[in-house]
């Protein structure tokens, strides 16, 4: 399995007008200016925390469904899905604006808070076994018997050609960049844009120490457990990088640098004092890699900064 | 005095490169379509949030002190404001960007995280009287005796203009609108855009019935004293329109329309929750007018909305 550019071509057309193109913030020469050395500019951010559900795993739930509905086996069995974070949100989301139900499956010792904000969304919420694993277990059996669609977080075809969209979108809007940078997870979004963008720009994934999917893999020569932990584990606490994100991370020659849980933090407050945006801890990742200076950029080259997601609570920021 | 639009285009000049182009959302047909009913799109959210300082306020300071610099008028002994509010911090940041001394005066009753910031920036405070009036007369005197710039937050022409800059981004963003929703305080946003946009497009101030500054400008024939009360009386609780925005303000037929305090805290938490993005209470009254619904557009109407400024406790959206 892998996704190609025609791909994420397709999935362009079928997300039109069901997802928000979101904006890009040129950032000024004078922040660039304040910056560490390395940032030279021009850089821009991509504002895809004003996405639906507060990430881009919208573009991905949504391009899953509608492609499913389109081989006809969207049937009002609805989609199941095994996640509590960002994944299981986007696809509930998704299934009540396609007017399917949403099955998702989460291990007991998830919060309530979790469980209350897919019910919210319309859900239908199972809670199996004591660990993820177990959850993910159920939800594939789950599928299997009654003919539901199954919606991977992140290592599917049509999840990731949809979060692909994201780089179309970027490159549209700034005329072009040579590097993008990317928090990974598992690899979802790393790998959509770096189809979308194959030939025309580098992919750096940026990641936490405590969830280093994509380093791990790289070194392994393929995707392998890695134990997490972190401030964002939350959202990018996969236990290992999908097979179809290493695939197009070799065949793209995506790099992956490691920043630290305080480089997250440093990230996610910069961001707010001088931008007035809020992201989530995982989120923070790709510019924390510049920042921190895990990435440094050759004078004129041109930057884009992914900033992903925003399912955050802000309080520690005022 | 008055502003118009070539006073808009010759601070567009002067600010090249010197604010942050903020960039414009297109809001997605499926946010329409769970809105009020009057609600039909397109609609644009302008995101002066992420501009320097937290608000548009940069701006008007920004062309204020740059005008200042080609008249001549600005000498090493630099700038002096009355605020304690937004406008002082764009005081401070455009005389420390351009290397001169900023006095910022402030009363007595000021709280100590408002000093702070504004020293933060590099800016002298000096607290005098109980109350602004007092502060600002004794601002007015020292910039006499000292030969300083004078900086009003909002009723000189080069702040007028500065503002308006924003409209003139806005226009070219989103290919025309019909509309523009700004929040209105002492009214230098609204006076800029409509400066910027006369004879292209119309423009509705909205204010909170605690600061009804230009509704009772409107009613009474010229600025005239409100009582100014209520959650956004921070940024929204000038006592009186500018004269320059009462004169701008007929000219463009500008109108009125007022939102309460319930709306404010409504519409703030809708767009966090939908779109994740934080505004102050002042910066929300714009969209709380659409929300609310006292501004209805017609159907088809081109709808854009200010979101002009996110200095605000994020705390309680948690």
């Amino acid at each position: 399995m892998t996704v190609t550019r025609d791909d994420v071509d397709a999935a362009m057309a079928r997300l039109a007008g069901q997802v928000r193109r979101t904006p890009v913030l040129a950032v000024d020469a004078s922040t660039v200016a304040d910056g560490p050395s390395w940032v030279t500019g021009p850089l821009w951010f991509k504002l895809e925390l004003t996405q639906h559900t507060g990430t881009f795993k919208a573009r991905g739930a949504m391009n899953r469904l509608r492609s499913a509905a389109e081989a006809g086996e969207l049937t009002d069995v609805g989609v199941v899905a095994a996640s509590g974070g960002n994944a299981g949100l986007a696809v509930a989301w998704a299934a009540a604006r396609l007017g399917v139900p949403a099955e998702i499956y989460l291990p007991t010792t998830s919060s309530a808070a979790k469980v209350r904000r897919l019910s919210t969304l319309g859900a239908h919420v199972v809670q199996v076994g004591r660990e993820y694993a177990e959850a993910y277990e159920a939800a594939t059996e789950r599928a299997a018997a009654t003919g539901a669609a199954f919606c991977h977080a992140y290592d599917q075809p049509a999840m990731v050609a949809g979060a692909g969209t994201l780089g179309v979108e970027l490159w549209e809007q700034t005329g072009g960049v040579d590097t993008v940078l990317v928090a990974v997870g598992g690899g979802g979004l790393l790998a959509g844009v770096a189809a979308a963008l194959a030939g025309r720009a580098r992919l750096v994934g940026v990641e936490p120490v405590g969830a280093p999917s994509l380093h791990a893999a790289l070194a392994a020569g393929g995707p392998t457990d890695v134990a997490v932990s972190g401030l964002a584990a939350d959202s990018l606490g996969a236990r290992r990088l999908g097979q179809i994100a290493y695939d197009v991370a070799v065949r793209c020659a995506v790099t992956s640098v490691l920043v630290t849980d305080d480089d997250l933090v440093a990230a996610r407050r910069w961001l707010w004092d001088r931008y007035r945006l809020v992201v989530e801890h995982g989120a923070a990742a790709a510019l924390a890699g510049l920042l921190a200076g895990a990435y440094r950029p050759e004078p004129g080259e041109r930057v884009a900064v992914v900033l992903c997601g925003a399912n955050t609570d802000p309080t520690d920021l005022g």
